[in-house]
């Protein structure tokens, strides 16, 4: 049994590493936000900003990463615990790779042209309001250890995966239509699809917190 | 100081932990390259099979990450075990997500029309082929602890970068003279850069191999 100062030692270690999993949820929510203002508005200054942020990203995964491996040598952690870190680790990942889909819709920003004609321009943002709900709602519920709330985030994922697919149709038609606005709208399939994908991560890590929680995974939703 | 028989336990652990993230490897790579065959052929009962072996990958991946976890509740290891550990949850993890793009793949081979006519369907094998190689070869640097080869894997990701551009402008060039391909286009700018999102995986595991074989990330390699 670890002594009382251990214990104490480790619960501090846990709160700090919750802490820099909220301080990327933070930041990559951020950026899925600014990447769609800056492609609405065609802000390249704050599409650079986006781009930048991801280093910061990067470096709080590392020091998740370090400090996880740090607790696992120092603390030899046992069953809650020792998944509790795993689950640091594999999120940390996740928000990383969030992160790096923000980053990517934001390099194509520049890439864009006669954004005033394409409707998905509309769409594209409401979709990507759900997303960044889905990760920050995921979050929320991995802070309070909350299966509802998880349970709810996999369940939004199919609205998110049917705006992708309207989208998707509606970007093609709009090429056969305008061959000219061509490569922008490829551009576009790309934003909606790295979208998609973010509700995809958000999911998986829904999935995590409800087996950290109660110990299944939701298996009676149909996915 | 462990037992000599702990110590027995725990090599056996690693070898066989080193035997998952091989067999996942085989597999991902064998869907690469089916995935390919199916798009060029149109071959549904092969993309079908690619289809159906993510699960098996999947649970690849559960046993893995349960087995990585019991090793560290019931070991507690130290140093360079420890870190092994991490470095197998973590590729892993990529094995994984290799497998879902080459699942990605196969699910557009029934959306693809009109096959005979698009030039990057000979472009984008050989991109496969490339990206292919980097998941081999740094499989084969992760079971040599070859740091060598991990460097020579990060330095090839240009090359699939530059197959990337290629076939992204070819196809939006082949998009505008014919509309009516628009739609098979878009799901071939997809496997492309599914392709290439490999060879990005590849990369991230090259240098995780790299650290774990001497300590540092191969900086001087610009990326």
């Amino acid at each position: 049994m670890m002594a009382e100062h251990t214990v104490k030692a480790f619960d501090e270690d846990i709160t700090r590493l919750r802490g820099l999993i909220a301080e990327m949820g933070g930041l990559a929510e951020l950026s899925i936000q600014q990447s769609m203002e800056a492609l609405v508005s065609g802000d390249e200054v704050l599409a650079a900003e986006v781009v930048a942020r991801d280093k910061k990203l990067d470096a709080i995964e590392t020091e998740v990463d370090a400090m996880a491996i740090q607790m696992l040598a120092l603390r030899s952690p046992m069953a809650d615990d020792l998944r509790e870190i795993i689950a640091a680790l594999k999120i940390g990942g996740v928000l990383e790779r969030v992160g790096d889909y923000a980053k990517n819709i934001a390099k194509r920003v520049k890439r864009i042209e006669g954004r005033s004609h394409f409707e998905p321009l509309t769409l594209i943002p409401a979709m990507a309001d759900l997303a960044g709900e889905m990760v920050h709602d995921v979050l929320t519920a991995y802070a309070a250890r909350d299966a509802e709330l998880a349970r709810d985030v996999i369940l939004r994922d199919d609205k998110v995966d049917a705006f992708y697919d309207s989208i998707f149709r509606n970007l093609v038609s709009y090429m056969m239509e305008n061959p000219a606005t061509i490569s922008s709208a490829a551009h576009l399939l790309f934003v909606a699809r790295n979208l998609e994908r973010i509700g995809d991560h958000a999911t998986n890590v829904a999935e995590m917190v409800h087996f950290a929680a109660v110990g299944t995974y939701p298996n009676d939703i149909d996915r």
